[in-house]
């Protein structure tokens, strides 16, 4: 038998934040994880923390949460998210340490460039300092341990939980039992679903087994599960969403999205190889963009050249070492490389390229950034685009402090949750670099929410 | 202590259509409904079931429900609903003795006009002879009845349901439990919760008690949080549907869905009155014209003229002398009554009648009637219309026997679910009149695998 304050389920940013806010708070803290290394999804990422650029505010971050969310958002929760984010990326660096580049990065859906970027552009470059901190604190991660059950009193108040210890990813039945008594509070971190095609496919059969994910194998339905038997409220949990920035030329994440998020879409163009033509305005939500693949029917192919690599400060060795990324010193092979008629794609970037001489898309109203190059230095890049389930929007209902809320919308006593696995933070769509952000902001409030907890064991 | 070998939980035509056959099946039955009356929001409705029309398939049918849907129907569902439409509405008519007018009706997003319409055009002709049937059964139903807990055995399976006898919905604390003890099948039939405005908003936050519900205030969701409790898995919940053809000024679903459906998207326009001109294709899907509405942002007018009315063959008496409909002798009043521009209105007009005069609807693709007619022969009627929560899409998932899935996706043991309460059969969107199809032929199934349910009591 273990015996805790908080508990933390799940070792990535939302959890370790968590854990580090209620150590701080003076807490004795326990995290656990199922796998045999901390990070989760979060590891993977590549490191973009949304919270305020230049002559921006929470107003207008607020604003573009809602409108890409499609109003589904709870305002409360979307609010939060907009007026703490500068707040916990300030927190990231001068409590952790976490470093940024200098630069501010443009996704999808944002009305300015707000993404700061954490040094070598990977989610590695946040989980360092956040477990450098947890050692400081000396709060220890169990590894290989899978939360099975949630104790509750008469009263439906959180005393523990049972983990599977010993677990084995590729063995589920493997390890045995460890009761773990929880004085305050339990945090839920256990991230999202986007790689459980049973539970997912509940929500939105679209997403079979067929489609394939950039989530890890392990990103699972089974906490949320649990946390609903107990009679947590689940909410959206079909607004699940397709990363547009994937390639189906390899599995998983991998090296497409980030050529694609920095480099493409701000500064480059899709285009559909059966047509020759752009499909979209580039720097539309990410729901928008994989809505408009989804409708061309097969992979489009997203162009930039040198300039606009060099622009981004991006370097493509792997993505073209692994032949996702393509190298082209002419328009023409890229053309022939991707099977397009060389002479469509040639009107096609003509086009392009006279409208961002002019500073006005006249195709897709793309808005275009202040320092837009015509696409015109050789050599050329390539890249094959199609949709892979990325994150799920819905998740646990919380209130304001991280509570987890019941179908009635109470809060659960002593049950906080944070990052992916809450619902109503983003409505229908999530925008590019507000998950990191959603972690580091909500992980502190439920950390330090679950200290403060009554004592109830 | 009652013991029967099948419980119906709601008395709409689900839950009456499941009764009758379980007891037709040799079943001992019993129906539960909370209120003092039978018919829940069913007996409110028009009574429009869609089936196959001329030159209609199972095929064209699952097509148009997917369209609408956006792909998030569980395909197998949605077939099921295909494929026995016609058949369930034979039973209705044979088995039963429901009447249907003569002629087929479209609504908006069927391809064809597939819509047979109770004599009466309203639910209590649908709603008499299921009650005249059950009489004949000797099927009781146990008025005041509110089901508060589902009872399950040690491996979970339903054995039973407590119910607060002598409800009443003015005083929910009113009444004294009752066990039933259920020895082969609980069937859920207790509708919808568009008028739970606490659940709903968990779901869509925009759906606040501003917004105003077609839906009888019972409306609610405790028996889809009972069955979540159990383990049952709530799909789609976010997922509501907005009734387009609802006016502001009345409550509740009144007087003004009729006119819109049958008269005004089929043969009429809609109009902003701002401008003077049409909003949308009158015949889309019913959140394509909510959403149209309400990125107008105030309501629009429906208009017909009195040739619209006599082929609809719709008497509107009712809706002129509550005032929610209006009569106008020339088009210039109408523009006046409404305060639309009365030059850019008769502009609109004229389009509108060249369109149909051309049998192609230059402006937004209307598909017309082939007796369209142009708007020409007064008097002409209007409506204000704006959106109301009409139906929740979301709900228990279940499988083709109409068995309730847990989050595993596993039929839980006893337990059934049929009408608005089941998630998943409609996706994003319902299509007018599918709900009375669902109900039946989901109620169908449900009745008969409850009767057959293993004994466990």
């Amino acid at each position: 038998m273990v015996e805790v304050d908080v508990l933390v389920v799940g070792s990535g940013f939302a959890g370790l934040v968590a854990a580090i806010e209620a150590a701080t708070d003076g807490a004795s803290v326990l995290v656990i994880e199922k796998m045999r290394a901390a990070g989760g999804n979060s590891i993977i990422s590549d490191g973009g923390f949304a919270a305020l650029g230049e002559q921006d505010s929470p107003d207008l971050f607020y604003d573009d949460l809602v409108r890409a969310g499609q109003g589904l958002n709870q305002p409360e929760l979307a609010r939060i998210l907009a007026e703490n984010a500068l707040d916990a990326l300030a927190w990231s660096r001068g409590f952790l340490g976490v470093e940024y580049l200098e630069r501010l990065e443009i996704f999808g859906g944002h009305s300015v460039a707000r993404c700061y970027t954490a040094r070598g552009r990977s989610g590695a470059s946040i989980m360092r300092p956040l477990l450098k901190k947890l050692e400081e604190l000396e709060v220890p991660i169990r590894y290989k341990s899978r939360l099975e059950t949630i104790r509750t009193d008469t009263r439906g108040r959180v005393t523990g939980v049972l983990v599977r210890y010993g677990y084995d990813h590729a063995d589920p039945a493997a390890g045995s039992g460890l009761d773990i008594k929880v004085r305050r509070g339990v945090v839920l971190a256990t991230g999202g679903f986007g790689a459980d095609v049973a539970f997912r496919t509940l929500h939105d059969p679209r997403l079979t087994a067929e489609v394939d994910t950039t989530n890890k194998p392990f990103a699972t339905a089974e906490a949320l599960i649990e946390a609903m038997r107990l009679g947590a409220a689940p909410v959206q949990l079909s607004h699940i969403q397709l990363g547009p920035w994937a390639s189906p030329d390899e599995k998983g994440y991998g090296e497409a999205p980030g050529f694609a998020d920095y480099i493409v879409f701000p500064r480059g163009i899709i285009v559909d190889p059966s047509t020759g033509r752009r499909v979209c305005n580039e720097l539309a939500d990410r729901k928008i963009l994989a809505d408009a693949l989804l409708d061309v029917g097969h992979p489009c192919i997203g162009i930039a050249d040198a300039q606009a690599v060099t622009q981004a400060g991006w370097n493509l060795d792997k993505g073209l070492r692994k032949g996702i990324l393509k190298k082209f010193e002419t328009l023409q092979a890229l053309a022939e490389g991707y099977g397009i008629d060389s002479v469509e794609l040639t009107k096609t970037v003509e086009r392009f390229n006279s409208s961002v001489a002019n500073g006005s898309d006249q195709e897709f109203e793309k808005p275009f950034l202040d320092d837009a190059r015509p696409l015109q230095i050789p050599p050329y890049y390539g890249v094959r685009l199609w949709p892979k389930v990325h994150y799920t929007m819905g998740g646990l209902a919380i209130n304001a402090d991280a509570a987890v809320l019941d179908t009635q919308g109470n809060p659960m006593a002593g049950l906080f949750a944070a990052g992916e696995l809450v619902g109503g933070v983003h409505g229908a769509c999530r925008l590019g670099s507000c998950s990191i952000t959603e972690c580091f902001v909500f992980g502190r409030i439920a950390g330090k929410n679950a200290a403060r907890s009554e004592i109830r064991v």
